[in-house]
């Protein structure tokens, strides 16, 4: 099917899918995760197919993240039937009054009517992101990447199995089947058809998409996440907190690039750090940790010099740029010049520097004493995540099924005119 | 000052600007509103220097908006002190919560950062904008249109003599100086410095807007209002309505433009509505609204055959177009397919017909029972208004103080890793 015919279908039935009550999404999401179970062997026959034709392509890590097994459609199923429990966010009332003139007025959750969404090569982003759009009343218009496409294809196939087992309509969830760059310019284009495009994958395809849509659209993800270690740290919440913020997953968006230190607890402080992330761990047999220091943080520990671009990098590797700063209002500054905007923490036992960080460090997430590693919507409580916003309208950092919802003014009057 | 030096300026002050305090807010918006009424006299000389460069070039109507008075001055300085008692948007908690790893999660209201509004050519947009922009903690960039630039010019003067006086910096107000298009274009590609663009203005500038900005960017005003009239309407609420949404100021985005007429009442009130707002208002007096009617409407009624064009036209004058429906289905249909989701209206005496319209018209207020006309900052009780949104993402209809905000995540921890 063409994309024209595709955003068609998608626009005719979205009252349809907002008309829904709870409990029939429900239903329909219990018959989707059934069927992704059901069509195990379909999915992963689509899948080998997928991994045989990237294989030598792209890298190993990319082929992990591609390659399917019982248990991982497993765990999309169980995915899909996680948000059965999540409450439904459409027809939430956000304010009710009665104004001057006597009109009652309602401010009323909708869904935004259709959402697409652009993302590369996980297959599990497939089920995921259709089971959020279902719950929040929103029709999907999937377009994944072109090396998942066999796999993606087969997931949207099962759920759509589903939709039409349970008597609703199949078009709730519709798969872009042109996978160059063609479909993404047509969706991007799409004014007045799409309600909210969401690009899910590295900067480029955020750029791309911020720079060529028409259609409204959130920034998600980039990370150059700062851990800014003060001077009054207690040097082991600091050690423990950069360990895991850089280490833990260095892949993902959260984890951190950049570590900004006092200058009067940086002599105390690299040395043990250096330790922790590079020797500690070459002796357990791990990455260890490449430092790329300013000149400050050279005059202390050895390390690769660093260059300014390396503060504007989001490695998503075992790299850490290092800046040694004066004080709080250096680091909130280097932070305002070179940060994504996404996940900033400060270690600290001083509440004023605390304070001065949190007001004037304008990021989705900003932590005192906590991994960046949490801005996640399973850690924020979410129960759920469609991606993480880095942009200040509309949502900011990790969004759920209410993000996935606008709202309008229902009034009720009796002739009332002006 | 170029453009470029005016976004450097703007982005170097907005922390200051965010991290006032209320009453520091507040004292700024008095000394803005004294040095207003004080500078009457420069004001009106650029006013007059405006006015004589257009008269010819635009139509008596806009000359009318462009020219300033000593009462329209005192106006504009009472709209700044209203602002005043209007409550402070930024700083609110949202939510808070403990997650499950024990940290405190605060999710708080935080300006934007810097605003850029585009408007044509009524002066005292540049107050009403300054002063909204102000309380929310961003600092404004005003683009006015070239006709009230001296004016708009005279008025921002007056404005920064208050900051000056109150030993604010006089960076938090500041106006494009350069009124060509390039300038326009230089706010709309100033990615990572411009935190929200607003376009106020006719359908072009908003295409414009929409279509060229890399900066996020809010769609506001353009207006093709319905109002369906049910076969249960109460006759008289439905003449009160149509002839009030069209004819008590026919230039604004929340007039009514389309009349939907069901089938069964088409005989009764269409007639009765063609003597109230043809030739009662001719026999008072009053412009006569010319009504254009399609093939059912013309069978009633005598008026201008209706094209197609005209249900998708926002007149903005005394034209009402008039098309006969079969049921409340068929105006739902209607109205998806050619309202700009601004503002639409039921009049019917059927609760089943009047849920069926709030559930299926997806407009940024929908009514039963009241004119179109009450969309608008002050009737919803928001106190002020910087323009109707219609589009889905972050605000929609009337966008008050905290629409003029975002929002970030505060976390506490005492050194909680993943």
């Amino acid at each position: 099917m063409t994309t024209k015919e595709i955003l068609s279908k998608a626009v005719n039935t979205k009252y349809a899918l907002a008309s829904l009550s709870s409990e029939e999404k429900n239903r329909a999401l219990g018959l989707m995760a059934d069927e992704i179970e059901k069509s195990s062997g379909a999915i992963l026959a689509a899948n080998l197919k997928d991994v045989e034709a990237a294989r030598g392509n792209i890298s190993d890590v990319m082929i992990d993240r591609l390659a399917l097994s019982e248990s991982r459609i497993a765990d999309m199923a169980a995915g899909v039937r996680n948000v059965i429990a999540l409450p439904d966010p459409v027809g939430r009332t956000l304010s009710k009054k009665t104004t001057a003139d006597g009109l009652l007025l309602y401010k009323v959750s909708v869904p935004l009517g259709v959402v697409a969404i652009i993302y590369e090569s996980r297959p599990n982003v497939t089920s995921d992101a259709a089971a959020l759009c279902l719950k929040s009343g929103n029709v999907c218009i999937l377009r994944g990447g072109k090396e998942a496409y066999n796999s993606s294809k087969a997931i949207v196939n099962a759920m759509r199995e589903g939709l039409l087992k349970g008597g609703f309509p199949q078009d709730f969830v519709n798969i872009i089947d042109d996978i160059t760059r063609q479909s993404a310019s047509e969706l991007m284009a799409a004014r007045g058809q799409v309600d909210l495009l969401i690009p899910r994958g590295g900067a480029g395809l955020i750029r791309a998409c911020v720079e060529n849509a028409l259609v409204p659209c959130i920034e998600t993800g980039t990370g150059i996440c700062s851990v800014y270690v003060d001077k009054s740290a207690d040097i082991q919440k600091a050690l423990n907190i950069v360990e895991n913020a850089k280490t833990q997953r260095p892949s993902v968006c959260n984890a951190q690039e950049t570590l900004l230190v006092h200058k009067d607890i940086a002599d105390e402080f690299l040395p043990a750090l250096k330790k922790r992330l590079c020797d500690d761990r070459a002796a357990a047999g791990k990455v260890p940790v490449e430092l790329r220091v300013d000149e400050a943080a050279g005059r202390i520990i050895d390390g690769t010099p660093a260059t300014e671009q390396d503060f504007d990098t989001e490695f998503l590797d075992y790299i850490l740029a290092i800046k040694v700063v004066n004080d709080v209002k250096e680091a909130a500054e280097h932070i305002g010049k070179h940060s994504t905007h996404h996940s900033e923490a400060i270690v600290t036992e001083d509440k004023e520097a605390a304070d001065y960080f949190t007001g004037h460090v304008d990021s989705a997430a900003v932590y005192v004493n906590a991994s960046t590693r949490f801005t996640d919507g399973g850690m924020f409580g979410l129960g759920c995540e469609m991606g993480i916003s880095t942009q200040k309208l509309h949502a900011r950092g990790p969004m759920g099924l209410e993000e996935l919802n606008s709202y309008k003014y229902v009034v009720i009057g009796n002739g009332q005119v002006r």
